[in-house]
């Protein structure tokens, strides 16, 4: 079973490396760029079975340690296979 | 509009932050972590109109600034609003 997370940075807080790619994107003559934001993507192997279980025990992954829930937000989807 | 890009290592090529998620969750008690691979979630503000014309210009963006196509994947998604 896979889990995709993906974590992002909760609005009003400042993305420094988003605010260098969008620079860098017009620099480069990218233009119509009104904003970057950039996350994490994180895909996990999961044994278990049970799809709930599966996401229930991802959760807990984030808020101890894939997350830092003050600053992000995560959202975690379960797939077979 | 907007544009979510991820962008992934290849399969095979290493990935030691991954692996020190991987190691991270087993000693805090997270067992039946089989694999972890993290990439990056880019999410884009575009001023196109056209979802067409917009998907081709992140993809550009994608092969010259952020992904090292050498060893990263990428995947563009187009949403409205």
């Amino acid at each position: 079973m896979k889990a995709h997370v993906h974590i992002t940075l909760k609005n009003g807080v400042l993305d420094p490396q988003g605010k260098a790619i969008s620079n860098s994107l017009t620099s480069l003559g990218f233009d119509g760029v009104e904003g970057v934001r950039q996350g994490k993507f994180i895909e996990l192997d999961l044994a278990d079975s049970d799809a709930e279980v599966a996401k229930a025990r991802v959760s807990k992954m984030c808020e101890k340690l894939l997350a830092n829930t003050v600053i992000e937000n995560y959202t975690v989807e379960i797939s077979e296979s």
